[in-house]
């Protein structure tokens, strides 16, 4: 059985290592697959993009995922099963994981683990990822029932995250900046369909507008298509429109951060 | 049987994947775990303290330290077992494995593996994470008796770290920074037993001089607890007192190095 | 069966996490290595000379390597066979497999995997680790025939990396620098036999001549040879010359850049 880890805890210090350790001791024959350290501390909603695209390509397992400003507090630990693929997704009841049971589905089954029976004790207040979601996660992955991990709750009562729909106007698109990725390429919250009848399409120019600054793009397929250094829109590999340039950091040359408001217009 | 990591070599380069290689060819059947490669690079006294503290959580088994400063000169390369849960240690004999082992009831049998019959020749005087401790790591992992792995020499003999201890003063404590973590989280050198009668405890206002400048903490759970960009003090995951910001870093706000002394004062 | 894995993909993104998920649907059964995420991006030279030192150490296996600036244009994506030790490589046809296939004596069979029968659709224009080079390793680790992974090509047709060759002069030797760690140790494309003749010997003061500055080091067998903040000459651990700098960096310090020209005198 396949755990996944997605988690703010980076590598410079033991933490992920300390939940290996963990899982490693509860379920000795569990294949564990690191999807990510990286998002940014306290990004959920990063983690919850980055998770919900990533999965699909991941066999379906345990999906433990911990990015918990909250930790501590009286925020809800959940345990849930997805209707497609029976996908089993483990953390912070703070939408972290509701991109993803989106993805498949939806809920058809939660539990609350705060106080899950598989919890070693004591808890710390600050690495429930060492002492409450591993445990957890890996029990399920040795084979205990979702229904034994805690008490069960609605599937209606979890907390979940919206994401801003983009704008169609006339001659123009109002998209927003969903992720950066560690090259600075963004990810912007516009689909194949929704470039529909704004003749923003494949070869041509399209202004980019952002911060009251504009800049001039081509939109290509891949990235050598334009010169280095010049700016290119094109479907990135999670089917998301995207900002990037060649051989150079879109982010920073553009100044654009998660949550921006970016417009489109063709030249 | 589990093989864990911990060195400096970080992330960018081939040294842990080369390191992963050998010991995959020798022990086809271990587990590896990288507990952290993210020790600053010499930093044998915040190794030997990550080491330490994370071990409890891993299954007993083969945990290979590597923060080596005197590679390629005298320093003798050891490999020991621990009193209890037969927990086998292996690096260089420069304390940093001392402070694990004194967490595990002590040595109670060690070898010199510097000419050890395991390594392969030749041995580089620069790399002895990939010549010489893998290749014995693995071997013990593989099965191999600790005493065939080099010469017997006496426990007393081994090199250990020596942490400053904190001092109660009449309504002070005198503490020393132990090691930050990559969110700028500072752990001192103070257990709750040594906060007895000094007047800090959970929901108190707490003065930190550090440095000659003094700022004012809550000791409280958790992170949440208090506002962003205030200072928290709270016993950390690994139960000892920490000092942080909400949602900021503790060690460059405060000016916070390892070593550096820290008085707490309760408001 | 071992797949280990070398890109430019760095820590901070999802994506090696995600050619990890892919190949464990594929291949569950094959041992996953990370030989380095750590390439510079777009460092095609780089990753060949990290690739064919590093490959050695690793058992036998499938060998994918992705450095790939002209991912979804028209370059080759290509899987070999090496005469000695029957690995297999996978990557693009970029020469970032050409300096390890020449160490394990040359290419005795290549195929065109670029329209392999292994991918699955659709196959993005930008991430060919996860659409493609992943499938494919995946497929040859569970037992696939190279054979049935592509159309067969020539391997004469294959591109290669040429490296510079260093020059003895009178009382000089003329080198370049291959590449930088993570530590900024810079190594020489000098092997010990390149040192016959030229009075660069163990022991003796060498100037190093780069960007027109000049700088003394001694060529010692390890770092701890030489005081803090000394630059020293060593034959690395990959048995190149290469220049340190002790607990500093010498990169940065001589301003050493990769295929910098670097002048070698005994003094």
């Amino acid at each position: 059985m396949i755990v996944s880890l997605l988690t703010d805890y980076g590598h410079e210090d033991d933490f992920v290592g300390v939940v290996h350790g963990v899982i490693a001791g509860v379920a000795p024959g569990a294949r564990v697959i690191d999807l990510t350290h990286g998002i940014p501390r306290h990004g959920v909603r990063h983690g919850a993009l980055v998770l919900a695209r990533a999965l699909p390509y991941l066999p379906a397992g345990v999906h433990l995922a911990v990015v918990d400003p909250q930790v501590g507090t009286e925020r809800r630990a959940v345990a849930i099963r997805t209707a497609e693929e029976d996908r089993l997704l483990v953390g912070p009841d703070n939408g972290l994981l509701s991109l993803a049971w989106a993805r498949f589905g939806g809920v058809v089954e939660a539990v609350d683990i705060t106080r899950s029976p598989h919890r070693p004790e004591p808890v710390s207040a600050t690495f429930h990822g060492r002492d409450l979601f591993a445990p957890v996660a890996a029990q399920l992955a040795a084979g205990a029932e979702l229904a034994d991990a805690g008490e069960a709750i609605e599937p209606g009562e979890l907390e979940a995250i919206e994401l801003p729909e983009p704008r169609r106007e006339e001659g123009e698109l109002t998209a927003h900046v969903l992720s950066l990725d560690g090259y600075g390429n963004a990810a912007l919250n516009v689909s194949h369909d929704d470039l529909a009848g704004t003749g923003v399409t494949l070869g041509r120019q399209v202004e980019i507008e952002s911060g009251g600054e504009r800049f001039l793009a081509t939109f290509t397929q891949t990235f050598a298509d334009v010169g280095h250094g010049e700016i290119l829109v094109y479907e990135d590999a999670y089917r998301s429109l995207a900002v990037a340039i060649n051989r150079g950091d879109a982010a920073s040359t553009l100044g654009l951060d998660p949550d921006d408001e970016v417009r489109l217009r063709p030249r």
